[in-house]
């Protein structure tokens, strides 16, 4: 359902992007996983951003979230400068892309604080951060929020194991790519290693892979096992992948925020409609630098492209 | 619909593989593309078989074909030994794998002959031999049987383009893998580039993505575009790969021997319950070395698989 007034929350970076693609480039354009995470969510949903920035931050920027009903309340504005990355895609295949800078900047000594309106939204997503902190945000929260999804990265896989461990089995959603659920796991079965993360809590793991689309496995309400394989949706031509992971989740989180169920209640239907909705978001950032074309999407196309899939897909 | 008596003739190799994986190896196994093609088709139709083997071909495997019913009538058996290949696979990932040996033997000499009852089949499939041959095939068929399709690869794209380019116009459906689509039209985008085939004549450009599936891109009869993603069944363990293609081809082109029409005459259903039974019986051929699990599949099994696969891919 779109346009909800249903809350999701998001803890994340909002962040300035450096890009290179061989459609071009952009410096300093807005970016970060709570950025696409929130934008892409605010056509199902209402989010509230928990991030930081700094004091250069545009204030064009506050005013288009502010437009898409984005609440900031809980986006921090520190002295300094805002998170900067800066990156290139291999002009051949947009699979590869190198860091070529990353400045933490006031991210570096982010600590995410909740207010008391925040603690009772029913869905929050944990965007790739460190564990301690996405941890740290769920003890502020008090109580369980309805849905708790999370995503994470090899850097955190490799030095911070232990602290994801702990995390996980306090999370419903797990979103990882599929060399991520790999190393998490020691397991090189996409299948076997999800259903390892399902036996530590989770009742969902996504499994993206990129321009391959994802395998979806999840518990349903009927604690029936599923298994979802969802393609991409072409588009043509892609400029710019940056942030597609994102914007797949705040499509994703958002379609299950509007639904307003609790996880156990989410039938395998609602799951499999959340990956499509999600797909939609992450197809739209893709044709765009930054989130240039996710930031002037319409319901109508949105709802458009939910056809276009199901008869990508559909076998009669 | 399953064990009709509907005829496909297939061209191609019949040859001895030794194959080494991660899960053990086997030396002088039965392979070749028009044995998996043949054996994957013969759940759906009556194949006959096109090639040439040498004196040591064991009398077990013209049994075994014969038991699945497979018309043997167009296999020469010549003076000489049967073509070998050596191959491995990287133990880590399936997608890659080196060439070791390859020994032509009486395959360097294969000159197709088609019978008189052969000229009369409804479904050629052209597997993957010199376009040139290929091309020989069909100009012995005399006029053009009601579906023609082809396989080829990156050697005769780089070294007899031409013929391929005069080849495919004659064809109606052509299955390439990704990497051969993009080396074959010069472009990169593989809807764009199946179109640019599709212009040339045929009205199916299958695009093979190994483990993440394949998209379909065709035009059906009522002269619309129509563009289907198909996933891998996930299958658990993979064996081999070896034979994943000429058997999707087989499940392919054997259901649409089964349905009995003109190539202008299908349906984008025909053509996506094709690429599912594609994909069916191409799973089967990974769970075993050579042939050794693709021989034993029972209608119930594949019916069971068929249904998984609808399972795997439905939204709601």
């Amino acid at each position: 359902m779109l346009n909800t007034n249903n809350k999701i929350l998001v803890v994340g970076s909002v962040a300035y992007d450096s890009v290179e693609t061989h459609a071009g480039k952009r410096v300093d354009a807005l970016g970060g996983s709570a950025s696409y995470f929130a934008i892409a969510a605010s056509y199902f949903a209402t989010p509230t951003v928990v991030a930081v920035v700094g004091e250069d931050f545009d204030r064009t920027h506050i005013e288009f979230f502010e437009s898409r009903n984005i609440d900031l309340s809980g986006l921090q504005i520190k002295s300094g400068a805002t998170f900067r990355w800066v990156g290139k895609y291999d002009p051949n295949n947009l699979n590869y892309r190198e860091t070529i800078d990353t400045q933490l900047n006031v991210f570096a000594e982010f600590k995410p604080k909740l207010g008391a309106e925040h603690k009772s939204i029913d869905v929050f997503f944990l965007a790739n951060i460190q564990p301690a902190l996405q941890m740290e945000v769920l003890k502020q929260a008090g109580s369980k929020p309805k849905i708790v999804a999370m995503d994470s990265m090899n850097l955190w896989i490799e030095n911070n194991k232990d602290d994801l461990l702990k995390l996980i089995p306090k999370t419903d959603i797990l979103f990882l790519d599929e060399t991520e659920l790999r190393q998490l796991t020691g397991m090189k079965n996409l299948i076997e290693a999800s259903k390892s993360i399902i036996d530590l809590g989770p009742r969902v793991v996504i499994v993206k892979k990129g321009e391959h689309g994802l395998l979806m496995i999840s518990i349903d309400v009927e604690n029936s096992f599923s298994l979802f394989a969802c393609p991409a949706l072409p588009v043509d031509p892609v400029i710019d992948p940056t942030g597609a992971g994102d914007s797949f989740a705040g499509g994703f989180m958002g379609h299950l925020a509007s639904i307003g169920k609790n996880i156990s209640e989410l039938s395998s239907q609602d799951l499999r409609k959340a990956a499509v909705y999600g797909t939609i978001m992450g197809s739209f950032t893709v044709q765009g630098f930054s989130i240039e074309k996710l930031k002037i999407v319409s319901d109508n196309q949105i709802e458009n492209r939910y056809n276009e899939f199901v008869n990508l897909t559909t076998i009669s």
